[in-house]
């Protein structure tokens, strides 16, 4: 099961350094809000409203890696595609981010879904159906 | 001569801090691009076409105010007003940053525009006036 | 009764812009950092701590200007010198930051005390006598 | 061969999101800022005067990854352990943050060593002698 979100993202004069290219861990700024951004698209819901009426305490992340093709610049109106596959409490996620058609960086990242449980301590815990149900 | 340039910016988890509402420095961040971004609605180019075509160098800010009157929240689409009013080397910058038509937050910058002097030194320099013409 | 705390931050590569100087939002990531040391000075324990063992829920901003002298660059090590002034339920800071003896940027900031009423809502409160004591 | 550089961080309460632990981009501001140390450390000057001083355009990244083993919160006093890899035109770095003796996140870089050529555009090149001297 896969479920694609696309968005735009301006790169800005901030997010550049003296070399006059971003900054690379901005990406993984644009990326995270990029993953929230695809739930919101599938859900309906903000992951401030997720907070309130899910089973859910995050989907904190458990590794990312990324590989860096070619460079972007203030100014410069990217795209990110960002793709989920599910798999038991944990999920993949890929973003691909170009610009005018040429990928620039392709992320990946997995990240599980975590419940406080009754003594608060956080633990994952399978994706609820629900949920899944709506990314079909 | 006033301008007025509106955006909307979505506030995202990670501007956020551990009291769940932004982490203020991300207000500066959302307010220089603002800036930024009125000049590239009155001049048709973005700040990066700027460096390239105009005898521009940047224009650093000189002083910034701030008053938090409504702290915001991840999810919230916030609305930035930004109004340029020019002086003669200078500009004041005032943004009016608000969400659901509640002023959140009001900033006030003044920033000098400057060019490379033939040593290669910064100094400021009156804005050109076929910039200020774009802006009336 | 005014108390001060200096440290010293080393400005990073990353802080920086295409210009090659400081992005000023980086500034006042840096003079948060400064008024949270300045209380773990006086109190001897970190802002993390103060959440577990006061009645504290935080000392939001509600104001701040900063005057930008001089910029800074990726690894100047600037040093910051932070005092505070407390009124009742809130108290002014103002951060003075040096670069090899030159003042570069000064800020002030009023922050409020604010603890969780009954409700849950935040409120002012006056800053403890415990707490004032350890300025002194 | 290989050589390593460590540094004590700090992590900061505008590094931490809503959910009360540091968020992951800002690692990897920690990681950059971990490797610029480590040639600092090896080289006796900052990056900013390799600028100055050597062939030398940057070390821009090829690929990273991550894994996040435990998170951090802010107060922490965080360790990170830095070795470097050479090979021809790049090299290799691992990071290892670490609290309290716990590892926290595991880091690898890939950078490359670039130099900008008569027509003025970035190109790889080996990693010059005298820097590699250095490391040893």
């Amino acid at each position: 099961m896969a479920f694609t979100n696309t968005r735009n993202v301006r790169i800005e004069w901030g997010d550049c350094d003296p070399a006059g290219i971003i900054f690379y861990p901005r990406y993984f700024e644009i990326f995270d809000a990029s993953t929230a951004a695809l739930f919101e698209r599938a859900l309906g819901i903000t992951k401030h409203a997720m907070f309130k009426t899910l089973p859910f305490t995050g989907f904190p992340l458990a590794r990312t890696r990324a590989k860096f093709i070619k460079p972007t610049r203030f100014g410069d109106d990217v795209t990110v595609d960002t793709t989920v596959i599910f798999k038991r409490s944990s999920f993949d996620i890929e973003h691909k981010l170009s610009l005018k058609g040429a990928v620039c960086v392709e992320c990946s990242e997995t990240r599980v879904w975590v419940v406080r449980d009754a003594s608060g301590a956080l633990k994952s815990q399978p994706v609820p159906e629900d949920v899944l149900a709506k990314f079909r």
